[in-house]
Parts: C-alpha cells; sequence; structure tokens
C-alpha cells in the first residue's frame, strides 16, 4: 500500500521519448546501454545503484538525466528510495522493436 | 560485363560490423542516419552524392569513414563511380533487428 502510494513521479518530469537521433545517442554511450539493458532484463524499476558499476555517483546521475531527457527513463520514488523505470511501452511505440534488438545485442556482448 | 568486373571493393578495407556501441555512435549522427537510410530503402549501392544534402563533400567523407570502420558501409567502384554499399545482410546477422528498427523510425521522421 505504502509502496503503490509512493509509485509516483517526484518533480523530475517525465520527458516524451526523443526523436530518433536523440535516443541512439542516449543509447551509444556504453555505461548508459548497460542501464537500459539491466532495466529491460529486469522488467521492473529497479534502483539506481543497480544500475551500474566502475562508474561515480555523479556521473550516474548524469547518464540518467540523458536518458530520461530522450524518453527512455523515468525517476521514481518506491518505498522512500530512487528508482529509475524503462518507459519500454512507451520507446516501443514510438520506434517499434528498437530497444529489443538493441537490449538482445547488448546481452549477446555481456555473455561474452 | 565491365560493370561486374568493377564490382570489387578497392583499397580501401571493408571492416567487420563493430560493437553494439560503435554501430550505435556511428547511426546517432543524423547525417549518417540519413545516410543509411536511403541505402536501406534503395537496396542497392548507391553513389556517394547520392546520400547527403547539405553538407559538403569532404564532411561527407568523414561521415562514410566512421559508417565505414564500423562496418555497415562497404566503398565499391561501378563503372568507374565511388558507390557505396549498405552491408545489411552482414549487419543484421550481427544486430538482428536493429537496422530495420532504425530505419523505420528514420523513414517515418522523414515523412513528417
Amino acid at each position: 500500500m505504502v509502496e503503490v502510494e509512493a509509485f509516483h513521479t517526484d518533480s523530475h518530469p517525465v520527458h516524451p521519448v526523443g526523436s530518433l537521433h536523440q535516443v541512439l545517442a542516449a543509447l551509444q554511450d556504453p555505461a548508459r546501454l548497460e542501464m537500459v539493458r539491466r532495466l529491460r532484463n529486469a522488467g521492473a524499476p529497479l534502483q539506481c545503484s543497480a544500475l551500474y558499476d566502475g562508474i561515480n555517483k555523479s556521473t550516474a546521475t548524469h547518464h540518467f538525466k540523458i536518458l530520461r531527457e530522450a524518453g527512455l527513463l523515468e525517476r521514481l520514488v518506491l518505498g522512500g528510495l530512487t528508482h529509475q523505470r524503462l518507459r519500454a511501452e512507451e520507446v516501443d511505440e514510438a520506434l517499434p522493436g528498437l530497444l529489443a534488438s538493441v537490449v538482445e545485442g547488448a546481452n549477446r556482448e555481456a555473455a561474452r
């Protein structure tokens, strides 16, 4: 119950899915691609800290911002903790097949 | 006959399809995305000059190089004229669905 009530975006605005150029520019960075890959594979919002390794928090925050501005992510507070949600349905509607093919490729590279 | 004989790459090497990061970085530039879009839609090699508007030849050459290095394009000489070929089969094999979804999105934006 508490979780459901908290499942709202806070003051960070939710952006519409950007242009194809903006979405590709957001995805082409390896750290951001990894964030999107983890969220897509999880199929649920994840805490920020679960989305990266080897970069510091302020760098991660910068990457989250770029992904949010491209309309790929949404920031949520769940149980008092900041999470990121992949806007998979919205992106799939705007750019059918793109997330699936990108994450499939990223998963294959991660498995090597 | 002459055309078939000339259908060989010249001294410019053909690169294997790059990492997902490299391919996305190549595609995220609007001028390069447009080159790929035109080639995919044509379904055949095209002369370089048919692949861009509004940029000069040396800028276009720079973009062709980045696309070639990512394994997306191949340079061919056909009838004495330089053409670019989209390596669609090779890219589709390495990253299934990516080109289709990217070009579909680019076509929709171009139609607006």
